[in-house]
Parts: structure tokens; sequence; C-alpha cells
């Protein structure tokens, strides 16, 4: 294991969509609660660094945006965008996509440096998943909504699908990038169903 | 400190029984609100590592599910199992029950882990009481109810309990066998007794 | 990096003014809401070393609770102190003041222990803020309350303006102490009048 600063490799770009697509959510929910500029900035950085947080705590990685001041600069810009440029009305709709895109960025960028990091393919899988969603769980219960894993609508599928997808290539050697973005267009596709049309797996009947 | 990635000694059952039982009473929390199967093992997965996570964490241990596949199988069966075998009706009472064996398992498994790794004592007992309550705590703050933590009859108590004991025999030298079954079984007792009766401690009247 | 058991510096009195004023606080909850002894304690640690706790976790150093016994036994204390001397009544004013002080407190002494372990500005100033908030966070979602997070008075300002005057005036070579008292007074003289005054920002009117 080598200290993490600037992730390596042809994923960087998908960590920065996730941190900025989960920044920008993090600012929307704080729209929505009419909150204030501060309160949009805490809650984009939160959103926006959670789940890669809690991964590399998992995997033993150096915290990714502690040595360096731009992932923090990235979630700040997304925050006051969103306070300049944002209408109310379309807040809630745009939430739901913004995270979408941040559930299957992270989903495939979390198991890769889980994987990187020699963990194994069922945890890497789980690493995946698990920080996926973690940022969108920490935006709801901090706002007080009920948790977005509770809707009806597929959600931890649509990270599982990813992360699944693209352990599943990794380890039959396809390569990471063509891998990473199969499974994030399969995870994405999945969410936005899920999100246009409703689209649920069958629940418990007991 | 060494890696950690078969917990070594007699206790390493107890563990798994934590693990077992947290995961089996976050799938009834899924099947209580009538979620999907993904969901029963995203719950399952969450409530039967995090109590244990949060005890790595905090005593710099490498997080015991990441290096091997075990322990994320031993959810996802737990779930799969719910899912099948569960009736809704069954599952309110069954939950508590199961909690409690937990409950009582980490508390001593927690505070064995935690004197391992040369914790001081009054920690170590710390790690054992909040090990044992996070699993739960998570579970019910994602699924919206209130915290366990809150309902009058006896929780933390009886973590305390089991702990306490458990740390108290350890230190004055007995074989750590024979003080996990004891502090095991009061920690069992007395948070059953509060299940079956509501026994509780007097609370705040300021 | 070297381990920090006793925390060195003329900044220790502050850690301690943190974490003995947020066990205070997360007790004065427990009050709030009527709860057993136990979870008078369980809820004074959980608060008490709550952001201190993400704070060292996030930069790597060893959590700083977990070697000694005096740390918890200050949670200990502050707990027995409000179940024995607290009126009810008086709880809910108390425990604004007293977590005013802690955000100050944690803001400064934070930012100063994240910049100690080469933790980069912008970071190191967010470490100041999320952990000073964090005790109070915790303490908010685990009593079922509406984070203080969404409450219309400043809060997180008045953290970010503590640990941004401190890494300022670090960064351009003021003394620690001095930077410490200047900017721990700025951040609670803030959240003090936001308190007292219903001071608040301008919010979201999309």
């Amino acid at each position: 294991m080598t200290p993490d600063i600037i992730p390596p490799g042809p994923l960087v770009a998908l960590d920065y969509v996730g941190i900025a697509v989960f920044a920008v959510s993090g600012a929307l929910v704080a729209a929505e609660k009419r909150q204030t500029l501060v309160t949009f900035i805490f809650f984009a950085v939160v959103t926006g660094v959670g789940g890669g947080t809690l991964r590399d705590l998992l995997i033993g990685a150096p915290v990714f945006w502690v040595n360096h001041n731009m992932t923090l600069l990235v979630c700040l810009s997304a925050a006051l965008l969103v306070w300049l440029f944002t209408k109310a009305r379309a807040a809630e709709k745009a939430l739901l996509w913004f995270d979408a895109v941040g559930l299957a960025a992270y989903a495939v960028y979390g198991a890769n440096k889980a994987l990187r990091y020699g963990v194994a393919p069922v945890p890497a899988f789980a690493m995946g998943v698990l920080t996926a969603c973690v940022g969108g769980i920490i935006r709801d219960v901090l706002a007080g909504e009920p948790s977005i894993l509770m809707r009806p609508e597929l959600y931890v599928t649509a990270a599982a699908l990813a992360a699944g997808l693209f352990v599943g290539m990794a380890i039959f050697g396809m390569p990471v990038l063509l891998a990473a973005l199969i499974a994030g267009l399969a995870g994405f596709a999945l969410r936005g169903a899920a999100i246009a049309k409703g689209l649920s797996l069958p629940s418990y009947q007991g």
C-alpha cells in the first residue's frame, strides 16, 4: 500500500464526477430546506466526500481529501453554483439525477480502489455499494429526510449492479477503463429507469 | 499489533454469533418495512458489521471483514433466510431477541479485542458497550425508527454489564473463555429480563 | 507523526473544555428526554468524544481517548453532575450554551491538531468545522431531534469563523496560544449572539 494523495490511473475522472455530483446533491437538499450558504457548503462537503471517506477508512487508505485543497474547493464551488443558479422548483428532480450519477460513479471507483488495495472480491464489491450509498444516506439523515434507502424504487440495486459488474469484469481481466465504462453506464441506466419509470424490485410480503 | 484477519482464540464463535444475529436483526427491520431483497441484504450487512467496524477503526485494527469473503457471505445468508422463512407477524418479537444475543456477544468480544490491542481498561469497557450498541443504532437510524437507545427498558445497561464484568474478570486473571461465558450470559439475561418484564432503571425526574 | 496520547502544547485545556462541555450537552439531552443514568453516560461519552474521534480517524492519528482512562472518566463525571444537579427546566437553555463553548473550543483545537499532522490548510479548516459540529450532530440524531444544523440561527458559521481565523493566523505565524484565544472567543461570540438574538444568515429563497 502506498499513500494515495492523487488517485492514479484512468478513473480519476470518475472520482471527481462522484465528488462534484454528490456535492451538488447535498447543496440541493440544503436548497429544498431553504438553508443558508454556510449550510449549503456543509452539506455539499459532507455528501461529496462522505462515501469516499468511509471507503478509505475501511480499506486503510489515507483519507483522500486530507492532503490537498482541491477536493474541498470542488465541493465549495458546487455549493456556490447551486446557491447562485438553482431554482427551488427544479431542485427536487435535479437532486435525483445528480444522485444517480454519483451513485454509479462511486460504485465503480470505490470497488476499483478497494481491489487496488488488495481487498477480497466480495468486500470490494460491498465497498463499492456501501460507499456509493453512504453520501446520500448521510445527507438524508442530517436533513431529517426519510433515507433514500427506504424509498420504493431501485437504489442500492443500481449500485450493486455497477459494483458487481465491475468486480466481475476486473477479475476476468477486462481492461479497467472499459469495465468501468460498462459497469458505470449499466448502474446509471438502471437507477435512471427506476427514477423515470418508478421501476422497483418486488417487496417483502411476509 | 498484528493483522487480525482471522480473529484468534476461543472467542471466534462469539464474533460470528454477533455478526449473524445482528445481520438477522437488520433483515428483520427490512421485513417490517416491507423492503426488497437487496435492501434486506444492505441492512443485514450494515447491522452485522457496523459495531465491529467501529471497534476496529477506533483501536487501529484492520477492519475485520475486508480481507476475506466469509463475513459478508454470512450476512448475505442471514438476509436470504429471513426473506425466505420469516413471517412479518413474528418479526418484531424475534428482532428484540436476536438483538439481545448480538448485544451480549459483541459487548464481550469487543472488550476482549480491545484489551488484546493494549487498550486501557476504561476505554476497553467502553469499546465493548459502544460497539455492541452501534449495530442496532445504525439499523434504527437508517430505518427512521426511534433509536433503541431511547426506549424505556434496559439496553445500554445490559451491554455495560457484560463488558464491565468481562473486563473486571480479565484484569483479575480469570480464564478468558470462562469470563466470556459468565459475562455474556449475564448481559443476555439482563437484556432478556428487560424485554420479557419491561425491566428498567429509574429515569430522570429533574 | 507520533502517537499523541497526551495532546502536547498549550491547547490541551481547550481539548478538555471541549470534551467536558460536549459531554454535559449530551447528558442534558438525556435529561430532556427523561432517560436513565446509563443513557446519560452513553450520551455524554458519544457527544464528548464524537467530534475528536472523527478528526483523529480522518487525519490518521491514534484515537485520542483509547490509550488512557481520563477522557472517559471526564465524560462520566459530567453525566453524573448533570444527573445529580440539573433541573429539567434549566436544561434546554443550558444545552445551547454548553454546546456553544464546545463548538468554539473544538473548532480551534481540531484545526490545530490537523495542522500539526501536516494536513493542508483547506482540509485543516474543514477538520475544525466538521469535528466541532459532529458531536452535536450525533447527539441530535441519536435523540431523534431535528439536527442543530437545520435550525435557523448561525451554527456551522460560528465554527467556520473560529476554524478559519485560527488557520489564517497560524499560517501567518501568529503564536498558537494567542491565535487560539482570538479565534475561539470570536467563534463563541458569534454563536452566543446567534443564541441570544436569533442572529442568522439570509436563507435561500430560490
